[in-house]
């Protein structure tokens, strides 16, 4: 982060024809943005393209969600189709889609949109063993980095999180209990919508997985390979690289928030690119928010993901930015300051 | 509203390849545009008009706020100039700005996007007596009214609040207070940002204007005139020509939701084609939104107005509706239902 541009921006919004502070939360994330870009104003974000990182989970034999895992692929066909809510949202705010398989259990038919770097076909059940081991995360962190690096390549200015995965909110429960200790109680929701006793079971299959993995905050990729998913993986690696080439990227909901806390513990500078699309129902994501220090834009009781809260959130972000570039100053704009 | 397209509606958002209820707030939003469309799908908001009623108040001669009045001409000549923050924020989201003089204190020289409809140079200071007499809050209801019919035939399919009078705030929380028995001390913010003994005089002031008056909610062209503005009763007006020809209005802040109040009072009906923008941070905003019943979409510590808050929510509404037209349903896409 540049504290020059942060301080210029600053300075900057009290010359602009506005009350001062008068846009809240949006002020604060335009200052970081041109903190991220080491410039003021900092440039638009956009174009900006969606990245849904897909992959299957071994937990699902546990009973935890009530959809067939054969969902994870065939919503990523409806991705491809343009037919999901992502894809309605996207073009709303005229962003792009693409699809990475990077650990779908069915084979994913290669299509237009789609990135297919299956690393395995899902993860292994975390309660009876590791969900991956420590390559196949790294593989899928790898390919994160990579499809950010492709995207920002090709001109995007600004990158979404999306995820699709039956089961994919019982490992970042998981993931958000072993990075902020709290207690699985705490943190596992009920993902797409599920019955009290199956809200049960799924607490108690967080509980067991890290009483079996004991896994370590100090050692990110061990916490990924022991109860994470290839997405959460992949999409850690997809903040990193975003990061790295300092283009702010917008995270959806659970999924996401969980994978940006194994970002923040491999390179806590990382978050300085970190946008909160929004605040998911999921238990979980305030509590990784809090944890990120991050405050979400959109709160509206969401709990679909796909990158559908971070594709609501993009308009947000490009008008907090477009307001710190083009609105005029009291100076120029001949109006009186008080 | 139509019951049927509401069931309709319901119906479709449990057949779309997502969770049911996932959505949260956006799902019930499209429902309740379906509703006033009366067909489901609605038909896609958009485009998009804000609507930014201008007007003085002769309230600012008892020190309500520490901007000079001649701000409010300014500031209408930096929309017309396309510089001011909701001008960058439509830009974004693709909707157009109308300005509407219509009790601006000062000349406002004639220009490409402004509609000259002065009522008066202003209202009268409501501490002293009526902020104007009956027929002028009736004819800036009418002019409303006009402006968002011309709107609508000129294609619009959307309609969006927003206002510019220095002072407004304090007849906003006058009417506030006025049509739902709150306290003064409740609903009188710090508007544009006012330290503590002005805010105290503000309290005071519009405590004054109600023992004055004793406006009755009964009345509400008597309660416009008494304590209002001429941009709120435009305003008014404006959400009752979009409600009349069952286009949706997007509230602004404080100032719309205390015209909302008017307009309901004259048409109970009406609310059903108002969408409450964002929350803004002035205390009489929520306590309006609750008597509306309206969820707010946004929720940024915003205090601005001009419309920035409406805008900022255009693409969540518009993202709203395009899902319950755009999306595939479960037998559509071959995805197994849960």
């Amino acid at each position: 982060v540049d504290p020059a541009a942060v301080r210029a921006a600053q300075e900057r919004h009290g010359r602009l024809t506005k009350p001062p502070g008068s846009l809240g939360a949006l002020e604060d994330l335009s200052v970081r943005l041109a903190g991220l870009a080491g410039v003021c104003p900092p440039p638009l974000p956009e174009p900006a393209a969606v990245a849904v990182f897909a992959g299957d989970h071994g937990v699902h034999a546990q009973r935890v969600s009530p959809w067939p895992q054969e969902v994870t692929a065939q919503m990523v066909a409806n991705f491809l189709a343009g037919g999901a809510v992502v894809n309605a949202m996207a073009r709303q705010v005229g962003a792009d889609v693409v699809v990475v398989d990077v650990g779908v259990a069915a084979e994913v038919p290669a299509g237009p949109g789609l990135v297919s770097r299956n690393v395995r076909r899902g993860t292994a059940d975390l309660t009876a063993g590791p969900a991956m081991a420590r390559a196949d995360a790294l593989r899928a962190m790898e390919i994160g980095i990579e499809v950010a690096n492709d995207l920002i390549a090709a001109g995007n200015r600004c990158l979404l999180t999306g995820d699709m995965g039956i089961a994919n909110t019982t490992a970042s429960a998981a993931l958000i209990a072993a990075f902020t200790h709290a207690d699985p109680v705490a943190v596992t929701g009920r993902g797409t919508g599920i019955d009290d006793d199956m809200h049960r079971r799924k607490i108690e299959v967080v509980r067991r997985a890290l009483a079996l993995h004991l896994p370590d905050p100090a050692d990110p990729i061990g916490v990924l390979a022991a109860v994470g998913g290839l997405e959460h993986a992949a999409l850690a690696g997809f903040m990193l690289g975003a990061a790295a080439r300092k283009v702010p990227v917008i995270l959806d909901g659970v999924i996401a928030c969980s994978a940006a806390l194994a970002a923040k513990a491999l390179a806590p500078d990382s978050v300085a690119a970190m946008v909160a699309g929004h605040r998911s129902v999921e238990p979980g994501a305030a509590i990784a928010l809090d944890a990120l220090g991050l405050r979400p834009l959109v709160d509206l009781d969401l709990r679909l993901g796909e990158g559908s809260g971070a594709t609501l959130a993009l308009p947000l972000v490009q008008s907090a930015v477009r307001v710190l570039r083009e609105v005029a100053t009291f100076d120029s704009a001949g109006v009186t300051d008080q």
